[in-house]
């Protein structure tokens, strides 16, 4: 096995490289990276080398580290390469490989690649595709090892013996005649019992995940278990597949990486996306932010009358927003982790914004006394200081209140609350504050 | 096993019912929860409601579901306990667990309960507690199975039906007399091979990792090994214990909590932590972020002169800090991942700032003309329109800039850039944005 250290120095070395005319005269292909290694280096090196690099790589290879790369950086690499190297690409993937790769890869030619696929492997693959790509059914591992429940311990040792186990498998799967599924035998209890009892005695029982959970839902059940994997079982009880705590663990990632990806206002994006591709994709978010932004300004424009004659509140403007919007994107936070979690629901939502006005209240009042100060000795105004406290204590109270309801909304109509939470948030908090802070100055000074 | 709808069942009627006067009579004690289950529960009810839950526990039982909990909602439970109970709860605990539990001790207790650990107990964890809590030499798993090299696979087979294997044990770890790590017997390879052979004939060489190392550099370690578990062994080559593929999950998951936390302006806070002790964090961040909305007031005060003459530039304003503010964070968002993956690197920072500057200088063109006409059509005023498409193609390549050096220095420095990363960027371009919107304002209309 490679470590990061060499990853790292590979990828230097590659994107030094690429940079300068030597191009790929490195033996490279020689050295013992796995799939998860090139996807990692193929993604660190900028969109137009990428394909000079994989025409490098080993053909045979090439779908496994396809399917190890984030989905949007293996859109961008599919577009890149001519139809004939994906058609010889798809030709030397597995089944399971192509329903990794399907979202990405044209929709006429994913459905002409699977319909050429043997009998079998088309009708696992239509069974899969059946379900949403969220959900567990579409990315069933069907490389399990099952046991009939009759079956002596002596006997399925010795077939152990003759066959290699999938790598995470620290439990046997154990169905009948049917394919239905009945239980787990562990390895260790196999191990440990008598070789004459049959496999059923040692059999432990343990819920299956049914296909249509959420990936993140089957990754905190396997998380939870205990074991390597877990059986995917269907409605009817019949065994599909596994799902492995690797499996989970990549899921795991990539939902955190999204959610960080949102809650910077970009998309789970490639780090070398193509320039016209990425400045669509901001472009989106920045429109969305400028009608925001417009809110704003034309709020302030409702008191331009004030702010002429008090160009004090102009200035102090920005800290009453500011202010509102980070004690809000606090809340939102702790918000947003808890419905994740699922440990935030209807039963304790309201001693959280209990305790969150409280937290709120302490410093809004702390903060806006230190505001309302430093505002009085600066322009020598004592009603400015007492209309910027009023303003901040205000917007930071809406702030916490804003920043429970407004995930808890966005996450009953279904809208990740991390994709547009913050940018409604900031919305209302810049539209209260303006409007407080303006609004009271009108009536104080004109 | 308990589903996550059970989990969050039992949650619900807790939370509902500590807030009756019915209190603790339901049946739950009795219920198949795990440690990990328990530990959802306790931090998913009310902060002043958890002791009286922790008490209707098993006692046998509290130390593994304390060490399944945040170390947040941890620290916050164990300041609620009598000092008898937490006396209790410490002598109950394995030495594993006393490390997990060690930082959230008050030092003093912490010291005592490990001077009075059996001899052997108390120097591996005075071992542990020589290394960072981030480091891997922190939390080494000792629940290892080892076998020697000399030893035939029939032995090997005979002796693993006397024990159970510990979860995740996919491998045993072969060392010699001196507790030299040699390699790893895979159990898959143990069966497979002849009874009469030795153990090192069925050895894989296989790196172990050094206890120096992150905690999520051995994550990324063990998921890359396609193994279930990695010996630690340190710089003489003697075997320290295990890491697993669940510790490599429950490290990730930390890390990315603790990076989303980050980005929304909390530390990675306890849910219903105590109201004093949570103000007291915030105000931290708030406190900064309130020093650089003063730096960004007082910008805005050099101009004050201008802002009398022209009202609009007042109500444009947070279009120019806004703008900026997004774009920096896309950039600075991918630049965060970048550098926590490893992908990005003194070699592709070029490449990467090139990229981002030509996405951004298309959306800069694009929303600024936008701005520019909606300008020119609300205050009837082309000069206007003119310098706030100057302020917005400036500031938003400016932040693009930003968003790639702050986190870049940052994380040279040894700060998170996901902590201080957002303030900073947003004082670079609220400032940047407001100088050069109401500067060449001054020029123009003065």
């Amino acid at each position: 096995m490679v470590t990061i250290k060499e990853r790292h120095q590979v990828l230097d070395w590659l994107v030094n490289n690429l940079m300068s005319p030597e191009a790929l005269a490195h033996p490279l292909a020689t050295r013992d990276f796995s799939a998860d290694d090139w996807a990692y280096v193929v993604e660190g090196v900028p969109h137009e080398y990428r394909p000079l690099l994989w025409r490098s790589l080993l053909p045979a290879s090439q779908p496994a580290i396809l399917c190890a790369m984030r989905d949007d950086a293996r859109k961008h690499l599919l577009a890149e390469l001519a139809s004939d190297e994906v058609n010889e690409l798809l030709a030397l993937s597995s089944a399971d490989q192509l329903l990794v790769l399907y979202e990405q890869l044209p929709s006429k030619l994913a459905r002409q690649v699977i319909s050429e696929l043997p009998k079998q492997a088309r009708s696992s693959v239509k069974d899969a595709l059946s379900y949403h790509e969220d959900q567990l059914g579409r990315y069933v591992n069907h490389d399990v090892v099952t046991v009939l429940p009759q079956t002596l311990v002596a006997d399925v040792l010795l077939d152990l013996k003759q066959r290699q186990l999938p790598p995470y498998t620290d439990v046997l799967v154990v169905m009948d005649e049917q394919e239905r599924y009945l239980g787990l035998a562990s390895l260790d209890a196999l191990f440990s019992a008598s070789r004459k009892v049959a496999v059923s005695e040692v059999m432990m029982s343990e819920v299956g995940i049914l296909p249509n959970v959420s990936l993140l839902d089957a990754s905190n059940r396997v998380k939870a278990s205990g074991l390597s994997m877990l059986p995917v079982v269907d409605e009817q009880g019949i065994l599909l597949g596994r799902f492995s705590l690797r499996d989970s663990l990549d899921v795991m990632q990539e939902h955190y990486e999204e959610q960080l990806s949102h809650m910077g206002n970009v998309s789970d994006e490639d780090l070398f996306a193509p320039v016209a591709i990425s400045a669509r994709r901001r472009a989106v978010w920045l429109g969305i932010n400028l009608a925001t932004a417009f809110l704003a300004s034309a709020v302030i424009g409702l008191f331009e009358a004030v702010l002429v004659q008090v160009v004090a509140l102009a200035v102090l403007m920005p800290i009453v927003a500011s202010m509102g919007g980070i004690t809000g994107s606090q809340t939102l936070t702790l918000t947003i982790r808890g419905l994740a979690t699922g440990q935030l629901s209807a039963a304790n939502l309201t001693p959280l914004a209990n305790k969150e006005l409280r937290v709120a209240a302490i410093n809004a009042v702390l903060w806006a006394a230190v505001v309302g100060v430093v505002a009085a000795w600066w322009f020598g105004n004592g009603w400015l200081a007492f209309i910027i406290i009023l303003a901040l204590v205000v917007n930071m109270l809406v702030a916490v209140v804003s920043g429970i309801v407004i995930p808890v909304i966005l996450n009953r109509v279904g809208i990740d609350p991390a994709l547009a939470g913050s940018v409604i948030l900031t919305t209302v908090t810049d539209v209260v504050g303006f409007f407080v802070f303006l609004g009271s100055a009108t009536l104080l000074f004109l």
